[in-house]
């Protein structure tokens, strides 16, 4: 908790915006205004995401294209700068994460407490909506969540893919003793060994074709790493697999290594549609699924990380200022780089 | 319950025994002997299913090849006529549905109690276990269940059958109120419709190309008929989907039928490997699985049969000798036939 | 649907008001105001409940004290009159059963999906939150649900206590099958019965002290009734035990009829402490809970009644007009009395 | 594993028996016989439970009453000395840890994977059936659990126990994040306090009037102490409470320091019938059961020792041969003491 009150926000600030496929620009935007059931963050920290990637590089994800300039950034930390009427004053100054959506809350599915499925869900950082490259957001009061002075800013801000691990877990039934496989030892893939850890597991079995993404996972949360080149994962007989990678391949292969009655999860985004080994599924009544983000996960994540059963810190190879966001978008090109982090207040 | 004894089994028996791909014969064997756990069942009625004809007419359904002469059926009804020494023997006379299944009863997967999945499962008519057209079978006590006496000896038999629609009704988590579709309007796909209603699902969808199938399910079952080549399945926003088709094309379209956190699940068995709309599953979070035979289902089973909730006599097209069976593995190819019952004792 | 648009409402209305324990007495009161998110319901049946009649004899439930003049009643339906701000305007004239309770849809039970449990929540005719006992109330959009027009008004305003006894079937884990024992043949224990039934189960045990609502409940869902004065329910080892009476000896007695692994879900209000079979409870590790009104129940309550699966017309005993809700509060005393219905339009 | 084969078993061994109520003597018994399906196994060490300790003194439990001779202990690990002619001979020599029970393998309990619950169920140490408190005990293949070189004997004994603990846990839900209410610092208590950091649990409370077990639970497990004579647990608001303490007094404020939704799990045996606060419970919709033994917990405790997450060396506070077995179950009495062993081979 900080103990000096906040300045006022100003009115208009500094955003980093993609105006269109490929290009960037730092411009001068109103800062938000509020709902009375929201607050103004003022941003401390903005890990860079494969998907504001794709947007810069693509200018779409599937169905959502960017048809006018987009503020970029769904992955954030900072402090609650204002409050809107309905929202306790005390909360000014806090330190928070940010889960950046908003469901309706009225339909069936918020209801029965899946409002990641919300049909009017809205995201940070899909067109239309903005994301958090910029000095300011508003986000409603109950998904900015409170952290403790341990956890970093960058951490506080890589709560968000931590909690797409630990929804991934959740989702693939991971308890003390399971015995898990990982495709993909990228960000996503070495949080959720990670997550998975936390969850109990005995053994996390990681592949990757990059040998240091391999090293660098067994150091952070795997217990045995693959490489498909070399290395089958057939036969292993997991209870649970998830895959982080979107490779057409991967997933089939990684399918094949899962027990009966296992769980398959996937979590990458590759292809619409993949041929998958359904009688294979079929005949071990295997359980597939994926993810679509997370619902209700700020809370555990927030006390992993507290806790020191995840590590955070670690995955930060890249810093950069809001008028670097376009290095940071690039940063991933990089051998050796795993999240690049965007400090708007700098 | 019969109210007069038995009489002794005699030691040989006719079977009626598939010696290689496309060559029934009527043979005389060895009436089998019993371990002590096990009764001998005089069999009433034998239903033929699809995996029967699969092996008549290719020799072999994957892995399992018909390399010696094999007895066929697994649906099947009768009494029992001798049982081993640790079996009470006031089971004798007794009117039994045969669940044709041994589990090992000691791996993981049995003693957490799916032992549908246990590696060792020996599963009748399935090489080299012998099936069930014959006068005489071998179960475990714990697998032959009293049936009243209201239920004939198809129905009895149909028993099976109905397990597999039962088993995947509970994978697919319909519940009262659930809207759920159903492709294919073969036996399996309606008897997975009454199924369906008996778990109180509000509505059942089911498809077919053969009109007069549709008609069928809409007697018994179902409360709407599409023909795939007409109507389009997708925007139902079915609770799930159940494939009793077999079919890449109804698989795929019946899974963008699905709302989000429903589920899929395979019965129909079809090609190895089938192209999925995977980011439809991620996005809606479905849960796809398949059902392998199927786990404590007769005792239900039963009951519903009993009380009238599902009807499998109307199932019933075809009667024939155990001297006809071959006849009976034919009979599914001619227009109208849902199912065909060997006698053996006829 | 209606045809014709409604009138806009009056600002003021009749209302049946508890001024203190025991005095009921007809007032004028202003007509509701909307928030944006609700709607104006004029209200056409309100189902008398036993907590009315008990704050009407006692001023009190546990902690929540008539201190100020409250309006009683929470089962009910009605016809949209007035909307609020933010909502469709093509609900005007809307017939609809209301779920009367308001969740602050924020805190982690209602984000989860139990907002019955949600701390802050609202419920009608509990102090200092008004009931339906009046011309008009108001309620979020949400919790206003369509009913058809083959449904009743009385069948509409008892689509609450219908949503208790399929909250208590949802939380004793009914399904196809099940062998239940409901105690108390009231309203709600009949309810229950017919819930249980709709769930698929295929024995339902009652019990009651009165011979007539045994017979009663005979004819409406039970399949079996038992005098606990003359018959012992100990051994009939059912899969779930639900109380709908409240008395201890009921419970006690209902908990040693499940068997293992089975479930006791506690729906009747007794005692705040009651002596309970610990080592029964324990030695089978049966599942002891109760329900505290319910979760999403109204879609599937509505469709049951539509679907004729239960029939919530033949509980009504007495019918009131707003001026005669104390005669309608002392009705239940009266032999044969089931659930008296107040019409405040009439 | 030893590389060295066993030398064939002897006949006859000794063993510590309870002839009647407070008198344990040192007899020659003869060496069990096997079944086909068990192993011989060479006692290495036991553990001395709670209920060995109340055969002795009182010479019953319930309706088990010590009316012949009673080998007690049923804590166990050892050495396979001989197999049956179904048992796979490699598995000779091989230290294992006992599960000490007998399931009938045919009911619908062990059929659905609830083998604990089977009416039939042997179990060491309960009349009629012996215990280990000997040199040899014979049991079933697939009870007796390969431990790594690792585990100490008296770690494998105490997989027992840690499996009650891991029942438990599992029973109460406990999650990563966890927060749980233990009651009772004896080893269950401890053992379940581990457990539950093992299962993810954050906050571990534990309650005991002794300051020294308090002290010792912090060391292993609890993250907090709580003294009821002085502190309070109302308000807590735990996902989960577990009882092992046996106390009424303690069950009934344990509940109440239970979060709506949450879980009570009653591990100790006290009263048969115990006053509950069920108006609590209702509001709450509190999920109450007990644990009755475990099922399928063998290999899970096993990983947990082998891993380091739970520490079962540290809870031994004294050794005794089989010929000190009497002392061994009168050790509990001394202040200090946790668990006793027995040491049959020495």
């Amino acid at each position: 908790m900080t103990t000096t009150a906040p300045l006022a926000p100003p009115t208009t600030m500094r955003a980093s915006v993609l105006r269109r496929q490929g290009e960037v620009v730092l411009d001068t935007l109103d800062v938000p205004a509020l709902d009375d059931d929201q607050v103004l963050v003022q941003v401390a920290a903005v890990g860079v995401c494969g998907s504001d990637v794709h947007y810069y590089q693509h200018g779409r994800i599937g169905p959502y294209v960017v048809d006018h300039p987009l503020v970029l950034g769904h992955e954030l930390s900072g402090r609650i700068a204002a409050v809107g009427k309905d929202v306790d004053p005390s909360r000014l100054g806090q330190r928070v994460a940010v889960e950046p959506q908003r469901p309706c809350r009225t339909c069936a599915q918020c209801k029965a407490g899946r409002y990641n499925l919300c049909p009017d869900i809205e995201f940070y950082a899909t067109p239309p909506i903005d994301g958090a490259f910029a000095e300011y957001v508003r986000i409603q009061n109950d998904f900015a969540f409170d952290i403790p002075d341990t956890v970093s800013d960058e951490a506080a801000a890589l709560i968000e893919p931590l909690s797409v691990g630990i929804w991934a877990c959740e989702r693939a039934g991971i308890r003390p003793g399971s015995r898990v496989l990982i495709a993909g030892a990228g960000p996503i893939g070495i949080i959720a060994a990670q997550a998975a850890r936390a969850f109990g597991a005995a053994e996390v079995h990681i592949t990757d074709i990059a040998q240091d993404r391999l090293d660098f996972a067994l150091q952070h949360g795997a217990t045995h790493a693959l490489n498909p080149r070399t290395d089958s994962v057939e036969g292993l007989d997991v209870d649970a697999f998830i895959d982080a990678s979107g490779a057409a391949a991967a997933v089939r292969s990684g399918i094949k290594a899962v027990a009966p009655a296992g769980k398959v999860i996937l979590v990458g985004l590759g292809a619409d549609d993949v041929e998958l080994p359904v009688s294979f599924i079929q005949n071990r009544e295997i359980w597939l699924s994926g993810v679509f983000r997370y619902t209700n996960t700020w809370p555990l994540a927030i006390q992993l990380v507290a806790d020191g059963k995840v590590d955070l810190d670690v995955l930060v190879t890249g810093r950069f200022g809001l008028d670097q966001a376009e290095d940071a978008l690039n940063a991933g090109r990089q051998p050796g780089q795993l999240k690049a982090v965007v400090y708007p207040g700098k």
